[in-house]
Parts: C-alpha cells; structure tokens; sequence
C-alpha cells in the first residue's frame, strides 16, 4: 500500500470517471442517490460487507435516499491504490 | 406530528442526557464509538430497520468504528417527537 504519485492521482479522472478528486484534502469523492431510504440502505450494506473483506472502510454519510461517501487512506496520508479498488468494487455495485 | 415548543425542547436535556442539542441549528447530536466497523455497521443495521419502521430517518455518517447521528424533522422544520421517538429508541439498542 503505497501512495499514489501526482500522476497517478491525476489519471484518476479519466480512470474513475464517476468521482472526484476533493478540493482541500487528497481523497475521491462520489455522491448517490435512490428511491429511497430503503434503497440507500441495502446499498450502505452491501459497501459496508464490501469495504470489510476489503479492510478498507469508507468516511460516509446518509440522509434519506442520498449517500455521499469519500475515500481516503490515514495510514499513507493520502489516497492508495485501497481507494482505487473500493472506488471500482462501490461503481460494480452501482452497476457502473 | 408538531414541532417542539421552546419548553419542551429545553426539557430534553434531562430526558435524554445522551443527546445535545445542536448549536446552529434545531436537532438532537449523538456520537456513538465501537470496538470495530462491524460492530459500528450492525448498530448501524439495527437503526436503519427502526427508522425505517418509524418512517423517521436520521443523518448520519461513520468513519471506520464512529456513527454520528444527527435527529431532525425536515417536515416541521425542528424538532418533533419523531425525533424524540427515535433517539429513545436509539438509545435502547445502544443498551441505555
């Protein structure tokens, strides 16, 4: 688990088209919406089991339909290529 | 469903000490921390099934093993006893 190179966080626009890059701190970013609560929260489960067999956890948030959720990595101060793959496993359960 | 007079709402503080109220804005804060993310998700699932059956839905966020979670009624624009309602019950599933 390294940190990503300017380069590297650079092509991420290109690479994870449905995120984006954060204006004060060094993290991705991708906001959802559903039908509904209930939507949103089989969603959350599903990231949550996820984001555990990965042992890389999400800063996120709910209200209602919507979740906004951020990916980062404390332990390289910055974003690793653990962000990438949760970013990528989160667009597979979105179906993007 | 009507939102809480100035009274009502004062007298939280001694019905549920576990909560403050928010200082910009009319809602009930709680910070709740768990020994895992497993543990803070599955507190999580139990809230979201509540609040579901409650059709009363918090904001909420959580960061690896901490749940925040912030009651208001957007419908009344303040506090209600929804809130008072779920953060009871809230309460009850964190044991207190």
């Amino acid at each position: 688990m390294t940190r990503l190179t300017d380069t590297e966080r650079k092509a991420l626009v290109h690479d994870l088209p449905q995120w984006s890059l954060v204006a004060d701190r060094e993290a991705l970013h991708r906001s959802f919406r559903f039908k509904s609560f209930s939507k949103a929260f089989a969603f959350m489960s599903e990231v949550a089991l996820l984001a555990e067999s990965m042992n890389h956890h999400p800063e996120w948030s709910n209200v209602y339909n919507r979740v906004e959720i951020t990916l980062t990595t404390h332990d390289v101060g910055g974003l690793s290529d653990k962000d990438i793959a949760l970013a990528r496993a989160i667009d597979a359960v979105i179906g993007d």
